[in-house]
């Protein structure tokens, strides 16, 4: 182990949403203590967390604070404000570090970073204003899909464009934020990898899964996904390439196009991924553990797959579903505990062996 | 389901050591909250629920605070002070119930009980006086365990009698408490099963498992069990036989003696056990859910065992061996957070697939 940060310290984690929730579990299992960083009074993470800071990321007392009282500090969303991640990196280590927020903050950096890595990302082009996404849509052809270059998840700053008459409400649904535009791939498939890398360098990758969305939104991860061992290959090389160039330390989810030409990288998630939800029930050591592995640089775990499996997230009210689900055999049950089950809103998930 | 309390409701647990937890953190999978009734103050369960309520079982005023905020109530330890259960009892259900705390507080009352439900304890004498204890060493014979009726556990509160010189000594260390004499049993196995009864009168057990106890302490959990069929039923029979008896709802671990005359309890625990442990890596649904489960009023689980285990319980510094875990392929490591490793403490587990 490399500087090891041993059970009893204290991690720190920025946002208490259900991805700070699975991170606090998992950290209490390997004997840690956690602090959640986050202005909602009843968020899902304060619930099993030793501690939590309810408070504004602008309100720089309370960062000093947070900071003060834990050893390492890690995050589960990519969209902190700068200034609170300059402040709290004056006093602690952030894990994942700063450049792979910088990246993956912004699509069109994102984007451009990748095409220099080699990588191909879908095609794309920068729409700053009205005028440039005239330019995008006859340089991309439609259909296409327009994006916030920033702040954009589960579908929101999103506008589909199917002919070039869509331009104007599509460009009115960004609400003047600088924008891209995204070129309909034709895909075989999608899938993600979730790969991590330790403080040593070492690089680890969970079985690629196959992911089905919705509205923007994923509905369906399944193990194994249907590729060949050559893709498989292709992807856990390519997670390799990114993680490392990013000097990575944590989980990161990757999610890619599967083509006639090859992997299109889509998005990449420098935390914790949706897609990896099925590694609680599928594996020894699960997505969670490993990125707090990483971060705590204990040595990553062995993520082999156990079994076959399909991840579904429960979205808006699931109510008269529980009683089906918790008399299914194969199926482990993760709620949020998140209280008003609003449509659209993921409120946990279930995986099923298969 | 009948009746049941659905996620969102909070679940009171007396007493906040590993098992409380370990109980937390299934009811939080389960968006359940929890509220820890515990008089430590940095106590394990602490760590990751929602509420810990630290005062003694001997403060009324807490107790009813406790009580009047919480849906139901449960136990991860069997000695619990009867006023407090009175009081807490006035408000809201126990489960499991009182009749299940009051036949197993107390190994007379404990032996006794199961003896008239027609099972078979190992061989015992009650002695509520030195005078007693000679004749129970002419009754039974040595080697002979003196043990007190009451508050025992992990080896705490037994003396071992070689010969009956060792009377006086053994005595002396029962501090003036009743005791009972246990006859030495020649087995060849000790063996648990974790059951579970649920709100609805069904029962549901996982597979037994093979236990190895030093100096009074558990050591590993095994499974499977070297045990054949007839006496896997046997003993799920036996299980729901105590059970059933008891209108028990929730999580009882049962430690049997297997000989050549067949199964002999040694052992009932009212709420989930170490010996279960191996359940949260080699179950769908393991035994803290099960148990919660039971005491929300939801279906039963499907406890089936994917993969052969060894628990073993990590006693005391664990320092120079977590290296050597953490880099096991097999290992799922489960630590309690608690901050001194004191020799005989129990201060984490390891679940290797076999």
């Amino acid at each position: 182990m490399s500087d090891p940060l041993l059970p009893g310290a204290t991690i720190g984690i920025l946002g208490g949403g259900q991805l700070g929730r699975m991170l606090s579990v998992a950290a209490a299992r390997l004997g840690y203590k956690t602090c959640i960083f986050d202005p909602a009074g009843d968020c899902p993470a304060s619930h099993v967390a030793n501690f939590h800071l309810k408070a504004g990321y602008d309100d720089t007392e309370a960062l000093e604070r947070f900071a003060g009282s834990v050893d390492v500090v890690t995050f589960e969303f990519e969209n902190i404000p700068t200034d609170a991640l300059d402040l709290v990196e004056r006093h602690r280590p952030i894990r994942p570090g700063r450049e792979a927020l910088r990246v993956s903050q912004d699509r069109l950096t994102e984007k451009t970073w990748l095409a220099g890595l080699g990588l191909v990302p879908a095609p794309f082009a920068d729409v700053p204003d009205r005028a440039a996404l005239d330019r995008a849509i006859a340089e991309l052809g439609t259909p296409a899909i327009l994006k916030t270059r920033r702040f954009g998840y589960d579908g929101k700053g999103q506008a589909r464009i199917d002919t070039p008459a869509d331009a104007d409400a599509a460009w009115d649904a960004m609400r003047g934020a600088p924008a891209i535009l995204e070129a309909f791939v034709t895909f075989e498939r999608e899938i993600s990898v979730i790969a991590a890398r330790g403080l040593d360098g070492s690089v680890a990758c969970f079985d690629p899964g196959e992911n089905v969305h919705e509205d923007g939104i994923l509905r369906t991860t399944t193990l194994p996904a249907r590729i060949d061992h050559g893709r498989t290959t292709d992807a856990v090389l390519l997670a390799g390439r990114i993680l490392t160039a990013l000097d990575y330390v944590g989980v990161m989810g990757i999610e890619l196009f599967v083509t006639a030409d090859g992997l299109l990288v889509n998005e990449i998630a420098p935390r914790v991924h949706n897609s990896g939800h099925w590694t609680q029930d599928g594996t020894t050591i699960d997505q969670f553990e490993q990125h707090l592995r990483a971060v705590a640089g204990l040595p990553l775990g062995d993520g082999s797959r156990h079994c076959d499996m399909v991840m579904e997230n429960l979205i808006g009210d699931y109510a008269d579903r529980l009683d089906a689900i918790l008399r299914d055999p194969n199926a482990a049950l993760h709620l949020y505990g998140k209280a008003e089950a609003r449509p659209g809103r993921k409120m946990g998930h279930v995986n099923r062996r298969t």
